[in-house]
């Protein structure tokens, strides 16, 4: 059982700032994410693209706020379970929760803060009718050890940025990387394009365009994959992996049965105090929740991690009180013992 | 009479935030500072000191904050009315409002966002009863234009790093450079005490511990100062200016007497909502305003600061529909006819 004192679901840019504003408080976090790593859809799906409207930054990328976040949170050493789904949550008789993931990694907190964005990202997937048998065989949608796929042969089906980096970087891993496209033009970066190009005049990637998968061969394990191309008849090929980058699409998930008020896919808070959800103990933060003139944007989240944890604080130690110092007058003490400071004044004679 | 669409009282953080906000919605903003520069406090208090907890800044000094948000907002060309402090306001007939500065300068919008941080930052003034009849003869609290004093005499009083600095300063532009303090112990950074001791030695800037200006002698302007020391018999320097920098101390001034609902030095608005006053068209954003939960941090600010723009275009534009496009897929179109995007992705066949 892992223990905390603020479990945040989700560890996007909201969940992510929340550690610090914590950590300032002196309560610790632990962050559950379902994507193999911290960031949201920052690192995932946009981590090339720029964002103009954090407050200070002219233009960050997506990977790069991401990074700042982390070596900002670093101090207050956050607890993660990555590539895992909160699932099911138990209030206990003493108020606290215990939060369940996909795989039974169990958590136990005192207040738990949603910061799940547009909900757990879940890949699209092709219509094979037995794809399901070969999850977790052979199938994968989201590659998180890039290490399992060395020496192995390998097809990718998609015709986007995911498809086209993936290609890439296992055309050095891999013994064979396939990439298989229902159309002749991929949509992506045009370095990236440029490089796909590249590897296959060298030998490095098998192109197969306009193509599809339609079946997957193999007894227990994928095998091979039945590849349908334009005007010639259905082949397969061998391969020990078989993964489909079609993109992934945010499902708020199982969240949705925890009995919290939900409106337009979003969880109802009180945004006239602490950004509270209709359970006490649960707070919605960030893209996930939902209020009058309510706006999905980061630095809307940053704002209500803020006032979360205020009251979170209030909630964890109901008779201490709390006076907020600013971090240019106090500093900031680290859990790993570090301490930053603004440099101090001396004073000093003058003769 | 200038005229813009969201009139910003107070150049602080959320003040040049806001611009930004209004710009992604195309409206114009005007901004009003009683201090010389944009920033606020953060350019007039503490440019050199750090700041911990801006969302993904790990670190930034105060005064880089400031150049960071001028450099966002620059493509939507605010306008600055500065060294003036908002008066008087005025609601017209079809409910716009004309604001008028202490020094006469009138503007008009039908939106005010009053972004005034704990006040308009007023100098401490030493106890010289006739003090009042030198301002603006000789006698200033601010610096606003170095150059004035180029080739002058200058007595600066005072024992911080106002002082201190302004010594070093006007040392390689004034005529004589005397420096006055109560005590022989100056408080400030480490370097500014070294160099102000350095140009004592090279008899740059005369020095004067421990005394105390206690009369200002001249007709109708600064010609001399009186200083007491300890254990001598007062003496008159001639000087053509003197230049008390015993700091700032926020005063929220004119503004509490605009009929805005006032609790605990701090205007009351609506955070359920858009961060309006009890004004209907005045809102109040930033550490000047008040609600239940209420923190006086930057990043709370630049929250309540995007809000509030979304109610100010419903009321200026009661009929158009605002979609919300995300910069990074809309990208940002400055006023001056720059535009910011993403990368576009491309389409294209690989053969």
């Amino acid at each position: 059982m892992i223990k905390t004192d603020i479990l945040i679901i989700g560890a996007g840019p909201t969940g992510l700032f929340t550690v610090f504003e914590a950590g300032l408080l002196k309560l610790r976090c632990h962050l559950i994410d379902a994507l193999p790593q911290p960031g949201g859809q920052c690192s995932e799906i946009y981590p090339k693209k720029p964002i103009y409207d954090i407050p200070a930054y002219p233009e960050i990328l997506a990977g790069d706020l991401t990074d700042k976040l982390m070596e900002q949170i670093k101090q207050f050493e956050p607890g993660f379970t990555l590539g895992e789904r909160a699932d099911t949550v138990e209030k206990q008789e003493d108020g606290t929760f215990i939060v369940t993931t996909n795989k039974g990694t169990k958590h136990h907190a005192p207040v738990v803060a949603i910061a799940g964005g547009l909900g757990s990202f879940e890949p699209r997937k092709p219509p094979i009718s037995n794809i399901i048998d070969f999850e977790g065989k052979g199938v994968e949608y989201i590659i998180k050890e890039p290490e399992m796929y060395r020496g192995k042969n390998v097809v990718i089906a998609g015709g986007g940025d995911s498809a086209l980096d993936w290609s890439i970087f296992l055309a050095d891993v891999a013994n064979s990387v396939t990439l298989i496209h229902r159309r002749n033009e991929f949509r992506g970066h045009l370095d990236s394009v440029d490089q796909v190009q590249k590897l296959k005049n060298e030998g490095k990637i098998n192109l197969i365009t306009p193509a599809e998968v339609k079946a997957i061969v193999g007894d227990g394990k994928v095998e091979g994959v039945e590849v349908h191309k334009k005007e010639e008849e259905p082949f397969v090929i061998n391969t020990d992996h078989f993964i489909p980058l079609f993109g992934l699409s945010p499902k708020l998930g199982p969240i949705a049965d925890w009995g919290l008020e939900i409106e337009k896919n979003a969880i109802k808070v009180n945004n006239a105090l602490d950004y509270q959800t209709n359970i006490p103990g649960i707070y919605a933060i960030g893209d996930v929740n939902t209020y009058p003139g309510k706006l999905k944007l980061i630095l809307c989240g940053f704002h209500e991690a803020t006032l979360m944890c205020q009251s979170a604080f209030k909630r964890i130690f109901p008779d201490k009180k709390y006076v907020m110092k600013y971090t240019t007058v106090g500093g900031v003490q680290g859990f790993d013992g570090t301490k930053k400071e603004a440099p101090k004044a001396v004073v000093k004679a003058i003769n």
